[in-house]
């Protein structure tokens, strides 16, 4: 899979939250639970998706966040599967989600 | 929990094996794993016993090794907690452990 152009990077993180690119080849968010084992189921269905996919995020876990960062490495950048990746990541995320609206 | 003295903590560290510290308050060590999978596992076991101890190192997962971060704040440094946990942590990698002599 090629490397995606930055532009299209860019413009495809703008339909995402809370995603950043970092050094032009580093996806990473934050997510943030309402518990410490909820960090962890979350890290252990990232986990799995990452098996079936064969593309392993950085998986970090600071007791309530929990921090995925992505690249691929083959392409030395960003790549259509990446992009694909994180929007799973971010349904993923859902049932945890902190409605911080109330 | 008071913070140890940094000769006591320093005498504890030379007894067990691939743990640092850092900026005096930090110890840290990098397991290595056979499989993804495994790192994966193992962080569920480091999981369930910080939940016990409710005492939780920052954990960090780089597809086959996992980084564990650990100090007490309220202490601001390291306690015999921080000492008597790292301990359980080698004991608990020690399934997974790769045999290197082999």
């Amino acid at each position: 899979m090629e490397k995606m152009p930055l532009k299209t990077v860019k413009e495809q993180l703008a339909e995402v939250q809370g995603w950043k690119l970092e050094d032009e080849k580093w996806l990473i968010k934050k997510y943030r639970f309402r518990s410490f084992l909820d960090s962890i189921s979350f890290v252990n269905e990232i986990a799995k998706l990452s098996e079936e996919e064969n593309h392993h995020p950085f998986i970090s876990v600071d007791f309530k966040v929990v921090t995925l960062k992505l690249t691929s490495w083959r392409a030395k950048g960003i790549t259509e599967l990446d992009l694909m990746l994180i929007k799973k990541y971010d349904s993923l995320f859902g049932p945890y989600q902190i409605n911080t609206s109330k």
